[in-house]
């Protein structure tokens, strides 16, 4: 297959990148410019996802549903995304009011290995006649016979397509290419990947992902995201087309679009020494600023912080491991 | 073979991303660091390498006998290392004055299929006892059994070394993979090499180059460097290390020094647009301010300048062709 369809989740893991605070005018105008440049799947929202904006993860600047309602009213072929982890976002109020407002794709996500708390969103959105994809998380946690059995429960639920993440940025090529071929050989539906740049391969992973049978990629404008950032989407569609692979976009226009959009919000992210780390640690880059924040405050080393949260295999939600960390290292470093 | 040299281009290459205004206090600081932390060979220079400093390549800041004299003073077991080009570079009066001062390694560089133009700087750098590498450099625009001709020219004047240059950030890793692989199976001397990230594949090349045979690859810390920048040095340790490879690079101390450099000037490269569009259409990245210039100044599109000028296959010295593309495409575009 020679087509392969692109989401673009810059306006919801880009959201990281600014702690929530994208403006509904930076919003319009990439929602409006996404249209214009054939851009298939926009995802918006907090960056971890529906009804996550909260004291503890941040508030949002725009809520939901203004953002949901005014970027419904701006798409027409580009499809309105969204990012929903059961925990953060209920059933009754926040995916249902989303649903109302007429998103096309619900994309309901775990950690990958928590696949069964996500049975209740896929059947309801299913129920509600939306596209859902299943989304495992941190993926380089777990090998491909796990991201398999896990996947295969989503499909059972309904989903119609999976996405593995890579969110800490860890994987290189042949792990990438190992767990893509596991999922595609055992799965009946589409598979996908969402790459981060901490080790330098969002571009390459990509590519590895297509090349071993993944048909959905994302990719965000100049790779605006969490951490090191995503892959960059005017990049990874250049290169997709340079390959012979077709995605609907308009290149040209994208170029154009990503300079705009760079001037207003789109800051590039780079790979900072703390990004190395997170990836070579296999530790969520999303952790970067508390782990810099209490290591300073504890006079150690963050990268001697990151190493011991990839030993104790932290996930999301373990914030508080954070802080354990720093005061065990700070007792125990030399 | 498990051990692999470094070569670190940044106050070389990244001379482009500054105009060729490095400072002196910047120059010591990063040769200072570079010993510390374990770095194999420093180079250093202009951006086009020794005798390159003039009105029309740019003049440097500090001369080239400043800068050796000073670096030189500064590096025990790092190498200090020259990039040499033929036609800028003088035997009598650049070589023959930077060996005087205590050069180590000589990379002698031509267009990738000018590889004679290197015969006389190579002979007189071994017979003056010197480590010498041939660089051909664009090499994106030559084939596996060009670059081995080439190669094998400037082994036979006494290369010790060849390393390619993906000048442009064209190549993807089946086109790394290919070259690496003829040279290493057609030569009795070590492979190298150095990447450019226009499409986002610096690290991914780098590594595949090592896959395939290469035993040297260059990197500059933060990417610091023309363009999109080089492969960030930084990460490609750490990738390297997580694969097993081995550098002599004390990581830790890598990541904290890439650190204090970008604060002091290696400001991180991202992909501009215009990046992708120079890697998407082989042309040379440091092309990339005069079209954007002339493109202006035509009041045409620069993308299009520069699919032109890869249709024309434009090369180093070719500067003048920018001014003819630009006024023939504001006549005849749309």
């Amino acid at each position: 297959m020679n087509h392969l369809l692109i989401s673009d989740p810059t306006l919801r893991d880009g959201s990281h990148a600014v702690q929530h605070q994208l403006t509904m005018d930076h919003i319009l105008f990439y929602a409006e410019h996404a249209e214009h440049t054939g851009i298939p799947i926009l995802e918006v929202g907090h960056g971890n996802g529906l009804g996550a904006s909260s004291l503890q993860l941040g508030k949002s600047l725009v809520s939901d549903t203004e953002l949901l309602v005014q970027c419904r009213a701006r798409l027409t072929n580009t499809k309105l995304g969204i990012h929903v982890i059961p925990g953060f976002a209920t059933i009754n109020k926040d995916l249902n009011n989303a649903l109302d407002i007429g998103v096309d794709v619900v994309r309901v996500a775990s950690h990958c290995t928590e696949a069964n708390i996500t049975k209740r969103h896929i059947e309801y959105s299913r129920n509600r006649e939306k596209e859902v994809f299943g989304v495992l998380m941190m993926s380089h946690m777990a090998s491909p016979a796990v991201l398999v059995e896990e996947a295969k429960k989503m499909e059972s639920y309904g989903a119609q397509a999976i996405i593995i993440m890579d969110s800490a940025g860890a994987s290189l090529p042949v792990d990438v290419h190992e767990k893509i071929t596991a999922l595609v050989h055992h799965l009946d539906i589409p598979v996908g990947f969402h790459a981060h740049n901490n080790l330098g391969m969002a571009i390459a992973n990509s590519i590895t992902a297509v090349e071993s049978g993944a048909t959905i990629l994302d990719g965000t404008s100049r790779g605006f995201g969490a951490g090191a950032g995503n892959a960059q989407l005017e990049v990874l569609v250049a290169v997709l087309h340079k390959m012979g692979y077709q995605t609907g976009i308009d290149l040209y226009r994208l170029l154009d679009f990503a300079d705009q959009a760079e001037s207003l919000f789109c800051t590039p992210p780079h790979i900072s020494s703390v990004s190395v780390i997170s990836g070579l640690t296999g530790v969520f880059s999303g952790f970067a600023k508390p782990v810099e924040r209490i290591a300073k405050q504890y006079n150690i080393d963050p990268k001697d912080v990151f190493f011991e949260l990839g030993k104790r295999k932290i996930i999301a939600g373990q914030e508080d491991l954070i802080l354990d960390v720093a005061i065990w290292l700070s007792h125990h470093a030399k």
